[in-house]
């Protein structure tokens, strides 16, 4: 079996939309239907994936630039893919991740000034070439997306609305150019609802 | 004056060669001619890549894979670019650096098992495409790099003659097919005459 063919899911989107929500409710339904399920994030996941996604998330007092910022999210997702996603994936089991390549393409490209195409090259070093075999993009407006997020709401007003505008429409033109691999959800609708049309969509691809 | 142009010096070689000596040697040299001269090593030389280089030299605990092992070589080189090269050659100075780029592409590709191109790709990325002028590849026979690194040898031992029988090829069939970047310097000469050579060269250079 080719591994563009492996039940490898990702779920992504701006911060607020409920992805992480949705990726454990479809780990849970990939398991009813008899699949073994390993649920990653990325970054993370593995030691040293947390060590790289402590230095990002809590950098505060350490300048990194973007294309360093850029390398470390790739020196996780390079972890992450040898020793979770790939092993799982060669003994028949699905995996479902919060996050993945495009994330960062969307962040440092889209909304950070660097070379798309660049990011995706560095990227395809990274996974090896591994791609999921669809990822669902959660696109919700972002003022909504902000007033779901409550406590977390700090960290999106330090950065301003305009923004995650950039990174929401990052995520929609790379939808665009990738038909078949990025479905975009509505996530204005009901979890369940929003659930029900991912369950859909993967049955379609043999989930 | 094009980036390229600029005083930008790196060394490299085995362990054992004396590339690092050689290294303060040239910036006292540089220093001597007026030159205002950054000295950094790669990986480290910023916050960033000192808290990368620990994670890389004392990872006996951590599993860490090739991939992602290249990916945190690179961050630390980028944040080192913006940081401190860029900005050294920027206003005028000089920079001497003990190792850079080539070292990623010898160890990880050529006696690693990764692709050299793409090592390489990943490190224009890292770098923003900026060159050392000149590398000065400090070469000597494997056995005699280990006598002369005494309490180190345990460490080259541990990975066994072969391995940098191959890191040495790597570097030699590098500096084959960029020989007007990479400087082959036959390091079984005494201190000063190879600092001498060294310095002849880069005076042609216009240092």
């Amino acid at each position: 079996m080719p591994l563009s063919a492996s039940l490898f899911f990702t779920f992504d989107g701006i911060d607020g939309t409920g992805k992480s929500t949705q990726a454990r409710l479809f780990a849970e339904w990939l398991e009813s239907r008899g699949h073994d399920v390993v649920q990653c994030r990325d970054p993370g996941s593995t030691e040293l994936g947390e060590q790289i996604r402590s230095i990002l998330l809590t950098h505060s007092s350490l300048t990194i630039g973007s294309r360093s910022e850029t390398l470390l999210y790739m020196a996780a997702r390079a972890q992450l893919v040898e020793e979770v996603i790939q092993p799982a994936l060669s003994s028949g089991k699905a995996v479902v991740s919060d996050r993945f390549l495009l994330a960062n393409v969307v962040y440092q490209a889209h909304a950070g000034g660097l070379d798309a195409p660049q990011v995706w090259q560095v990227g395809a070093f990274a996974t090896s070439g591994m791609q999921p075999l669809r990822t669902y993009l959660l696109d919700l407006d972002v003022e909504l997306a902000a007033s779901r997020l409550k406590g977390d709401a700090d960290r999106m007003e330090r950065r301003g609305t305009k923004y995650f505008e950039a990174v929401r429409n990052g995520f929609l033109t790379e939808a665009s150019q990738q038909p078949d691999r990025i479905a975009i959800i509505d996530a204005r609708h009901s979890i369940d609802e929003i659930q029900l049309a991912i369950r859909q969509d993967a049955e379609k691809l043999g989930a």
